[in-house]
């Protein structure tokens, strides 16, 4: 496997782990069995304050063991840890979920200071990469747990849910609660739950499938008995956004009013699966929304059904069509008027009436086919589906 | 300004702060005049223990004051912070410096597990908009000081120079320090240290330069007799990287070897301040490197002399030229064998003796015009020089 040169004064007394590059990312979360400890595993090294400098002598090797640098470095736990003081997380939900603390960073925000959706995604894959870390359970690279690396099975996500009902801003602390349950036979459900750390009102939720594969057949895999024993204990049954039915989203065909095509990952778009991670396609999916709905709304919920891998020599194309059936189909003003159910509407009547006021506050809805264009046609990547909510005007509270 | 709309239990007692929305990022750091104070103004509901969670009666609003909820949220101090848990940040250097402990996260990385120079770069700007913030004289936007505002004055960048040592790994816990010091009469110098948290091992150092200007004119300015006093109580003389004479980056002509024309920024590259954030280009530049080299070669320096700004209208070119004068101006073979001082050497020539493989570890050095077409012929925004040293081969330590 790969490991990063370095001096030897890295390398450290370790356990020797299952070393494994999978090929698709996202995690899982698991537990010892009959694990309930409190005890940290943490290093000394890493749970001194800030400012200690540990000598290079304490990193000494193991005879017979087989080590690399990178996992002396990375030191993912090999048993459960309550707390971790790094990454500001702890393990809630009676020993079986994971919040952690997080300041909404300088880079992580748009023009309005609020995070992207890129960004908030991201925070949600680090969490949750951050609740396999905490399990004990991690095998090095994208979250599968000991039982599926000797499996030879990778996680993949089916499908992902995100709804903001308020953003944060820049510099605002939050909480992001994460936790795991079963869906279906041989499935895993991942909730989140985002809040205000202040004052613990709801900022977004966000809920996600995932489904094993075989690493080398890429087929879909029932999950083995081992694994189940694994991560079982940990499912609860909470869920962060209530559905009796998940909405599905609708097939296209080709065309819609807005594309991007000929899309082509750059090397910056490849994770540690040497993949295009999935939450780059989201940046893709967004860019093809109008600038002047982007002006007066602001995303509500995104969901996203995943149906394949995209490599970083896909040529990819990034549709979205307003979606139909809704009184407005989409919230842009067309050059001489607004089409209303068949109805054209001229601009001076809605404007002179304050229906435009109104139609602006309306949620848009779009679809978002994000295809590969393959040989025997395009081949859907992702489908997705966008709300989105009008603006609040903005104005300054005076007391 | 801009506020987000929020429920109005998100507003609490603040005292009134000059709003004021920057035009160009970056930062500066500062010091209340005579301040020496450890005391923490943090509210009580940033120091509860995380899942305590405050009611929303906590927030109260001052009669007389206009205020936003945005920066009610923000909570910037007012007055000098030693530490910032949250932040997991605290002053240092004998009450002028700043340290911020983090974990490089699984998004920042790419396919090799170490972080990307851009998240690099995001991470230095990050902790030294922290180093402001904690500062106590932060206005609301991109760092700069209430003096500065009163002056309508910005900080722009210059120069940056960062140079990596070694890389620190996915999950590593590193440390950044960063401080001020005084560059010319009316310049800044921030420099950057960033360490194994662990073992205190140099990862990487960094220097920058800023320079004020009137926020309407865009044109230099001096710096305030009102300004230096805010901010000379934090300058020291120490630096991250030692010059004696700062390697200046000649001008190309608009050839270069490889070239990416036609950029344009998308909406998710612009800032907080509407501009295509400086970290931005360098994803841009190193996109031109190809990829035989960054197989074998990994970045050592970036040196980047800022020259004028980018808006998100302009469409950009990054060329890319092997810096000449060398043994060897680039380290791809070409189709027919090497270019060695203009003798050239057929590949298998080289690769029978062995000289290929020794090419392969001289560091290599490209110059990076970065242009925005103009109706008088391209302009440059900024002009950067890399060098790239060749990795060192992995493999697993048996010991």
């Amino acid at each position: 496997m790969a490991t990063v040169s370095y001096p030897s004064y890295f390398i450290r007394a370790s356990s020797n782990r299952d070393s494994h590059d999978q090929n698709k990312q996202k995690l899982n979360n698991i537990r010892i069995n009959g694990a309930s400890s409190m005890s940290s595993m943490k290093p000394d090294t890493l749970s001194q304050p800030a400012g200690v400098v540990s000598t290079y002598n304490s990193f000494t090797s193991v005879n017979g063991n087989s080590i690399t640098t990178e996992e002396c470095r990375q030191n993912i736990p090999t048993k459960k840890q309550s707390v971790d003081p790094h990454r500001q997380g702890l393990i809630i939900e009676g020993g079986v979920g994971y919040r952690q603390t997080v300041v909404i960073r300088s880079y992580e925000v748009g023009p309005d200071k609020t995070p992207t959706l890129e960004s908030i995604l991201n925070l949600l894959q680090e969490t949750a990469l951050n609740h396999v870390w905490m399990s004990g359970l991690l095998s090095n690279g994208f979250g599968a747990t000991h039982g599926m690396v000797r499996n030879n099975l990778i996680w993949v996500v089916s499908r992902m849910q995100v709804q903001v009902d308020h953003y944060p801003i820049w510099g605002e602390v939050v909480e992001i609660d994460t936790w795991v349950g079963a869906s279906g036979k041989n499935g895993m459900r991942r909730d989140w739950l985002v809040r205000s750390q202040a004052t613990g009102h709801v900022f977004a939720r966000a809920t996600s499938t995932w489904v094993m594969m075989k690493q080398e057949t890429r087929r879909l895999s029932k999950m083995p008995e081992e694994v189940r024993a694994e991560i079982s204990p940990w499912f609860i049954d909470k869920q962060a956004i209530k559905e009796d039915c998940p909405e599905k989203i609708v097939k296209l065909d080709n065309k819609a009013r807005y594309m991007d095509s000929n899309l082509k990952a750059k090397r910056s778009d490849l994770d540690m699966n040497h993949h295009v991670n999935n939450v780059k396609y989201v940046r893709w999916m967004l860019e093809t929304i109008p600038d002047e709905i982007l002006e007066s709304h602001k995303l509500s919920t995104i969901i996203l059904e995943y149906r394949r891998e995209c490599g970083n020599s896909d040529i990819v194309q990034s549709l979205c069509q307003p979606v139909e059936g809704g009184i407005l189909e989409d919230g842009l003003k067309h050059k001489n008027g607004i089409n209303l159910n068949g109805f054209s509407l001229a601009s001076e009547v809605l404007e002179g009436s304050g229906l435009l006021c109104n139609f602006e506050k309306l949620p848009l809805r779009y679809t978002h086919p994000f295809q590969v264009k393959g040989e025997g046609g395009n081949e859907e990547i992702v489908r997705g589906r966008t709300t989105w909510k009008g603006k609040i005007p903005s104005k300054p509270i005076t007391t």
